[in-house]
């Protein structure tokens, strides 16, 4: 039986990983769930999964949390909050597995507490590894901490690593939607509303993901967390557009064989990949329909039309603080545009100009990673 | 430094094993090639390669070969004749592998005489695999030998498998190209000239296999090898066509997830993944083109206009010396049809009532196997 802590019960990842918890409630207890502020559905998942410990990060939400409980006649369990509850529960020596599922830059310190403690990370919060990976990857080797991918795309790459040694890769190749806007011309791209960008073809997600994904972002931003996952340089790291989504993401190998991992869009697949591992076990997901996906497309990504791929690669490339500020700046631009502070096409150029006026230092600790979000946060704020 | 025997080294799997070879000098020495009857070529590839030994099956061709390595100015190596002499390269103590490349039923007694010395062998005669899968498994356990399978279809499989293990796999999915006639309607045919069907639309191949491809009977071999290679039962071995052949095939395992190999069309991969396994390394074969194959199909075969494939599941289904059976009615139908003897529709006819006829026997010995496989062309060839 192991015992899980989900930073993020309450979002998208978090709910699923609910549910596969739910079909495998013979492999795995809850000990911990963390939520922001969402605390309706934090009571009811404490209700459903009894919980020894809640983390609330606003500690303003508490009163209202237990009072959902008691209406519910659900006893109350432990309660902490703030970043010093999330790092407790992410590091207790009850936890076997840390699920981190934490949307953006708040999901950083659990993530690091968690690898600092040597536990087994499933990662679904690419921030922390877009913002400190050089940092998480040092500590895993100090902390034999194993961090598993929950993104499809990881996902996918981590099954078809299997295929061969890391040596013998030649590059991984992810793929994108390529987002609502993939057939939209260049000259529409100053229209986009929020509600267009909203509108995912694919995959049900959070707002910020989404958004990203309509900019590409999300792309770059995988990228980047594919670097230090797999400890791959940036010229071994390719994107391919497949409007299907039904291929998650291939690894080229250098005998020219290219292996690739399938799937219905369902996230309780690499959810359950990524809990289970190295096992596979049986799942109520939906096999793919192939009736349904008769027609496979893939085609190169657009940079031009979508500038925030050659911003994350120059990020990557710059490496030090440079992705935390890429990502920050993210953040404060996709928040902006979705306030309709500004457009669609303003994204990209705000990133820019932040990332430009970033003065690039070594990201060797979380001090140093957090001010530099801080700041591109602050100097992103201020341009729109 | 891997000594070679190749067996079949004329053929097309054959050649190309060479040109891996050559590539990869430093890793391999050709000790042994072996042909039927296609000396001249034998003795360019005695040039090129400086066999030790040479087989030549047709005892009548050897004083040809001679005089052909005169010709060239090259040392004649030793010549042995007969399924003696085959027996004799695959199960020499100077082989480390032996690629089993020989074309149909004459295969068996060189694949079997290797997997007996526990060789490793590179496995291209699917028939073997298709006539002694049951003996051939039981050989594998006692001597411990390792076939590793060289059809891309197997190969791709192979490499599909290395991302779970054999417990958790649902189903192999063997991908087909569907055939020079796949949107052929079916009422045409009757009219298949051996022309049409020799025109694959994207394997260069021999003429049998090119007709096998045809009438789909390639794949219903292909599935009883699969069966036999990777020890699963008839249930667990699905059929998708998949004209362009860039994915080679794909495993669906318990979790849903889907993994799949593509490549482009040439042998040399899997070749080279055979004899490097389970190493991979760098090849000379262009990578695949996505600019060519921007579009991939699927799409369920069609059992009424291909019966060959329910022929196939039925024998393997029977097990025994039925498969045996199979594969050498569908030899002679199509020798027949080439001849243009029978017509194109006249093929499953004739495999299915020699089918039919055939009295199942246990498939314990290469003897049974043998008289089976004597029978079967007797008895087909009568029908003709």
């Amino acid at each position: 039986m192991k015992r899980l802590a989900i930073v993020g019960s309450t979002g998208s990842i978090g709910q699923n990983t609910l549910r596969v918890v739910e079909h495998l409630s013979d492999r795995f207890r809850v000990f911990a769930l963390a939520a922001n502020s969402t605390v309706d559905v934090l009571a009811e998942q404490t209700a459903a999964f009894h919980p020894s410990v809640v983390a609330i990060t606003d500690a303003t939400r508490v009163d209202t949390f237990r009072s959902c409980c008691r209406q519910k006649g659900v006893p109350v369990p432990e309660v902490v909050t703030g970043e010093q509850g999330l790092r407790q529960i992410a590091s207790a020596s009850e936890v076997d597995i840390v699920v981190a599922a934490a949307v953006g830059a708040a999901g950083l310190v659990p993530t690091y507490s968690a690898v600092a403690s040597g536990k087994t990370v499933t990662l679904a919060n690419k921030e922390a590894m877009v913002m400190a990976g050089e940092l998480l990857r040092s500590k895993v080797k100090e902390t034999h901490a194993t961090i598993i991918p929950i993104d499809s795309e990881h996902s996918a790459i981590d099954q078809c690593l299997r295929s061969g040694r890391m040596n013998e890769v030649k590059r991984l190749i992810l793929t994108a939607s390529g987002g609502p806007f993939r057939q939209t011309p260049a000259e529409q791209f100053q229209e986009i509303s929020p509600e267009q960008a909203l509108n995912h073809p694919v995959w049900k997600m959070g707002k910020r993901i989404t958004i990203d994904s309509a900019t590409l972002m999300n792309k770059g931003l995988e990228v980047i967390e594919a670097h230090w996952l797999f400890d791959l340089p940036p010229e071994k790291i390719d994107i391919m557009v497949h409007p299907q989504s039904v291929v998650h993401s291939m690894v080229e190998f250098v005998d020219g064989s290219i292996v690739a991992q399938l799937g219905t869009a369902d996230m309780r697949t690499p959810i359950q990949y990524a809990l289970t591992y190295p096992e596979r076990l049986p799942s109520p997901v939906a096999g793919l329909d192939w009736s349904t996906v008769s027609r496979l497309e893939f085609m190169p990504t657009d940079r031009q039309k979508f500038p925030c791929i050659s911003l994350a690669y120059q990020a990557m490339r710059a490496g030090g603080t440079m992705p935390a500020v890429l990502n920050a700046a993210d953040e404060i631009a996709v928040a902006a545009f979705l306030d309709r502070k500004i457009a669609f096409l303003d994204i990209p150029k705000l990133i820019e100009k932040t990332v430009n006026a970033h003065q690039n230092t070594a990201a060797d600790s979380i001090e140093s990673i957090v001010e530099a979000d801080r700041w591109a946060r602050e100097y992103s704020r201020r341009l729109t």
